[in-house]
C-alpha cells in the first residue's frame, strides 16, 4: 500500500460497518457520520467479526488498525477524505440529500461511492449539483469478506472515475466490477431477484419449504457458483461441441412453461408468516451471531481454498495478503531482525483451524511455523524462485522439536532463528517459537542443499554461500544454546506395575 | 456399508458416468448399458477424474473399486441390481422406451431412478406398465462431487420408495432431497432457469458479458450460496427483526420493474454466437480438461471446509468418509495390525495440497501423519472422547523426525508404530512412515499424560494402563531400533571458506 488512506463512511449499519471494517483492518483511517444512536455499537460488532475473520483468513499479522473517528456533521467526516462511501437507507429522497451534502463538502478529488442496490447513477445524480465524482459502488454482505463491488457510472460522471475506484478498492482486497450500462439493480441483484421470485412462488405453492430450497442450492449448484458462475459452468457441461452449440441446444427448453416469473406473488400476511415460520424451523436453532460466525467460517475456508488454487475471489485474497504484508512491513518498526542475533524473519497468527481437540495448536502446526521460518531464512540468504528453477533446493533431513507450552487460537507467534553451524552442503538451524514473551517450542533442524535433478546433495551456490558466511560470522561467537543436540530420553521398556 | 451394492447405469454420458464413478469408487459394482460407441472412453475419463478428486477429498485410502461391467442389453445390465439409474437423452419418447424396458426386467425390489432434469414422475409413468419403483433422482454435475439428488415421486409410485432411495444414496455420500410435489423441472432447475433467463437478457442487451455475469456471481453471492442458500442468507441480512419482518420490507421492491423475466429472449444465431465468443474470451485460455480439474479442485476444497465446519454438504462428506472407512476395514484383509509388533494403526493418502514448491510432501505433513498415528495409538489404548471430557489427555512434549525420502502426491502412506518405553505418566513411541516398501521418515515421540484442568502431568488412568502394559509386554522383548535416541549432529559453527 503506497500510503494510508482516509475513508469516510456516511451511514454505518451492517453494510456501512462492513466497509468500515475492511478499510480499518487494512490499516486505513475511517471517519464515520451516522446519527443513529446505536451506530457505534453496530460498527463495533461488525469490526469485531471482521477482525476475527481476517485472523482466520490470513496466516500473518494484520497491520495496526487505522484510526476510527465519529463525527456529528457530514462535512467534518468527509474532510480530507480520499474515498467516501454512502450507505444510508434505500430511498431516493434520502440518497439525494446525503449525497448532495457529501459532494458539496468533499475534497475535489475524493471518490464518492454509493452502496445503493437498486438506483442507477443517473437517478442518484438527478438531485446533485456536483455529480461528477458520485458513482455506484454496490457491495455484498459481509462486505469485509465478499470481494465484489459493482461499479456503475452515468453520463454526468467524470471520465475515469470508475478506474480510480477500481484501483483504490483493489488495495483493500475488493474486486470492482465495472458495469457497461446503468440499469436498475445493476447485475447481481437482477439475478438474485429472479431466484427470489421463483423461490417465493415455490414456498407460496407449497412445493418446497425455505429449508428445502436452500438445500437445493447449497448441496448442488451453489457449490459451483462460488467459483465459476453460470456461463463457465455451462461451458464445461456443454463439452467439446462448444458454447454456441450448447446455447442452441438449450433454446427449446427455454420455451417450456417452467417459470412463474412473469408474475409477482402477492406478499400477503399469510405468506410472510409462512416464510417466517419455515425459516424458524430451518435456522431457529442458531441465533444470529452464531449464524454469522458459521457463515464467516465457511467463507474464510472457501476464500482460502480459492487463494490456494489461485482462482476467482482467491486472487483478491492473495493481493490483499500482499498489501497487508507491505503495510505490516511499513508499520512494523523493528519486529523483523534481518541482520542480528537471533534473526527474526517469520511471524504467524494461529487460526482456529489449527487447534486440536484439546483446544490448543495441534502439534504439526508447530512444525509448519518452523518450516515457514526455514523458508524465510532460505529466502533471506537468497534462495529464490530462479535459484530453485535452476534445479537446486534445500531439504530438511532431520528435526528435533521440544513442545514447551500450549498455544491458543488467535495467538501471534514470532520465530527467533539461530544458525548453529554450517558446512559446504548443510545448515544446522535452531528456531524458537515465541508467543509474546513465552517460549512455546524449539526446533532444531538439519538442512541439506540438493541438486534436485540429480537427486543428491550438492554444495551451496552463490549467493547463498556468502550470505551464510555473513550470518555465521555474527552467530558463531555466541555460545551454543543449551537445547542444541537434544535427545529423547529413554523410558523403561515396560511400565512398572 | 452393510454390503456391497449392485448398481445398473442405463446411459453413461457425463451424468451417467458421474453416477457410475460415485458407486464404483465407494466399492459397489456397476453394470452399464450404453450403445454409444464412445461410452467406455467417456466413462473411463469421468471415473479417472472422480478418482483423482476423491484422493484429494479424503485423507484415507479408498476401498477397492467395485466391478465395472458393460452389457449389450438392458435386461442383462439390470439383472440382480439393487439400484438402477437412467441417464438417457431428455426426450419423453426415449425415456418411456428405456424406463419401460428397465421396469419390465428389473428385480422387483430394485430402485429405479431417472436423471431427468425436466419431466415429472407422472410424465415418466405415463408410458410404463410397472411404474411403482420408477422415480426422479435428479443429480448435479459433477455427480461424483455434488451431493444433491432431487427425489420426486408421483401418485403411481409405491409408498416409501423415496425413503428407500434416500437411505441408499446416503451410503454413497449423496443428499437425497425429497420434493413435496411434482412440477416440471423440480426445484433447483427452476431457480437456475430464472437466473439463466435473466443472464441471457443481460448479454442480449449488452449490459454485461458472460464473464462479467460470472464475476458478479463468484465474487459475491455465489460464495454465500455454497453454504447457506437464499433464505438463510437473508435471515442473517434481516437481523434481529426476524424473517417475517424482512419479507414484508422486501415486498415493495418486488413490485419494481427490475426484471425482464416475463419474456424469453429470442435465441437468434446472433445471440448464440455472441455468447460463444464471450465465453471464448472468458474461458478459452483453458481447455475443458483443465476447467474440469480447476472446478473439481475448488469443489474438493469447499467440501473439505464444510466437512471441517460440520455444515451443509460437508456432512455428506463426513458420512461418506465413515462409509469408506468401514468399507476399507471390511476389504482391508490384514492392513491394520492392532495386536502385534509393529502396530499398524494409521494410513493416509497424500493430497496435492500437501506438496511444497519442490513438488513433494511438505515437512510438517510428515508430522501431521505421525500425529494422526499417535491419535490412532491413543484411541487404540482407550483414550476416547469421554476420557478426554473427564479432563485427561496426552500431550506431545518432544519429537525427533528423520526425513529419509521424498513423498509424491497421491501416495498412500502406512505407519508402523513401536512402543519404545513407558512409565506411569509417559510414553515413548516410534512411528515409521512407509510409502509402499520405502521408509520415508521416522518419528520418535515423548508423550505426557496430563490433567488438563490442573494443567500438570498425571498418571494414566484405566483403561489406558492395562492396554499400555499389554502392548509393552509384546514390544519390550524386541531390540530397541537403531534410530531410537537419535540426535542432530554438530556442524562447524562457521563454514570453511
Amino acid at each position: 500500500m503506497a500510503r494510508r488512506l482516509k475513508m469516510a463512511a456516511i451511514g454505518g449499519g451492517v453494510i456501512g460497518g462492513g466497509w468500515i471494517a475492511r478499510f480499518l483492518l487494512t490499516g486505513n483511517d475511517v471517519a464515520v457520520f451516522d446519527p443513529y444512536p446505536e451506530a457505534k455499537r453496530i460498527i463495533g460488532d461488525v469490526v469485531a467479526g471482521a477482525d476475527r475473520a481476517y485472523r482466520l483468513l490470513f496466516d500473518q499479522p494484520l497491520p495496526a488498525r487505522g484510526a476510527l473517528t465519529f463525527h456529528d456533521r457530514i462535512e467534518d467526516a468527509v474532510a480530507g477524505a480520499d474515498y467516501i462511501q454512502e450507505s444510508v437507507p434505500e430511498t431516493l429522497e434520502i440518497k439525494h440529500k446525503v449525497l448532495g451534502a457529501i459532494a458539496d463538502s468533499a475534497p475535489a478529488q475524493a471518490l464518492i461511492g454509493s452502496s445503493t442496490s437498486g438506483f442507477t447513477p443517473s437517478a442518484l445524480h438527478g438531485g446533485l449539483s456536483k455529480p461528477g465524482r458520485v458513482f455506484v459502488a454496490h457491495p455484498f454482505n459481509p462486505v469485509y469478506l465478499l470481494p465484489l463491488a459493482e461499479l456503475v457510472a452515468g453520463p454526468a460522471n467524470d471520465l475515469g472515475v470508475l478506474d480510480e475506484a477500481e484501483a483504490l478498492l483493489a488495495s483493500v482486497g475488493m474486486k470492482g466490477l465495472k458495469i457497461r450500462a446503468e440499469i436498475d439493480a445493476h447485475i447481481a441483484d437482477r439475478l438474485l431477484e429472479a431466484v427470489w421470485r421463483e423461490g417465493l412462488w415455490l414456498v407460496n405453492d407449497g412445493i418446497a419449504t425455505t429449508g428445502e430450497i436452500d438445500d437445493a442450492i447449497r448441496f448442488g449448484f451453489g457449490l459451483r457458483w462460488a467459483q465459476m458462475g453460470l456461463f463457465e459452468t455451462y461451458r464445461i457441461a456443454g463439452g467439446e461441441a462448444g458454447m454456441t452449440h450448447f446455447i442452441k441446444q438449450f433454446g427449446p427448453a427455454l420455451k417450456w412453461p417452467w417459470t412463474k416469473l412473469m408474475d409477482v406473488p402477492e406478499l400477503t400476511e399469510e405468506l410472510a408468516a409462512k416464510i417466517g415460520d419455515q425459516s424458524d424451523a430451518q435456522s431457529g436453532m442458531h441465533d444470529l451471531r452464531t449464524l454469522e460466525r458459521i457463515r464467516d467460517d465457511n467463507l474464510v475456508g472457501f476464500l482460502r481454498v480459492l487463494q490456494q488454487n489461485n482462482w476467482g475471489a482467491g486472487k483478491c485474497v492473495a493481493d490483499m495478503a500482499r498489501t497487508l504484508r507491505d503495510a505490516t512491513a511499513e508499520q512494523g518498526g523493528g519486529e523483523a531482525v534481518r541482520d542480528g542475533y537471533p534473526l527474526r524473519l517469520h511471524a504467524a497468527t494461529v487460526p482456529e483451524s489449527w487447534l486440536d481437540y484439546n483446544g490448543h495448536m495441534t502439534e504439526h502446526r508447530y512444525l509448519q511455523v518452523m518450516g515457514d521460518a526455514t523458508d524465510a531464512f532460505l529466502a533471506h540468504i537468497g534462495m529464490d524462485e530462479p535459484y530453485r528453477a535452476a534445479g537446486r533446493s534445500v531439504y530438511t533431513v532431520e528435526t528435533h522439536i521440544r513442545h514447551l507450552d500450549e498455544v491458543d487460537g488467535g495467538a501471534w507467534l514470532n520465530v527467533e532463528t539461530l544458525l548453529l553451524g554450517a558446512d559446504t552442503k548443510r545448515l544446522r538451524l535452531l528456531h524458537r517459537i515465541l508467543d509474546g514473551d513465552r517460549l512455546v517450542a524449539t526446533g532444531e533442524h538439519m538442512l541439506m542443499h540438493v541438486d534436485t535433478e540429480a537427486g543428491r546433495s550438492s554444495p551451496f551456490g552463490a549467493p547463498l554461500t556468502g550470505r551464510i558466511a555473513a550470518i555465521a560470522a555474527l552467530h558463531a561467537p555466541q555460545p551454543l544454546p543449551a537445547e542444541a543436540g537434544s535427545v529423547i530420553r529413554a523410558l523403561p521398556r515396560e511400565p512398572e506395575s
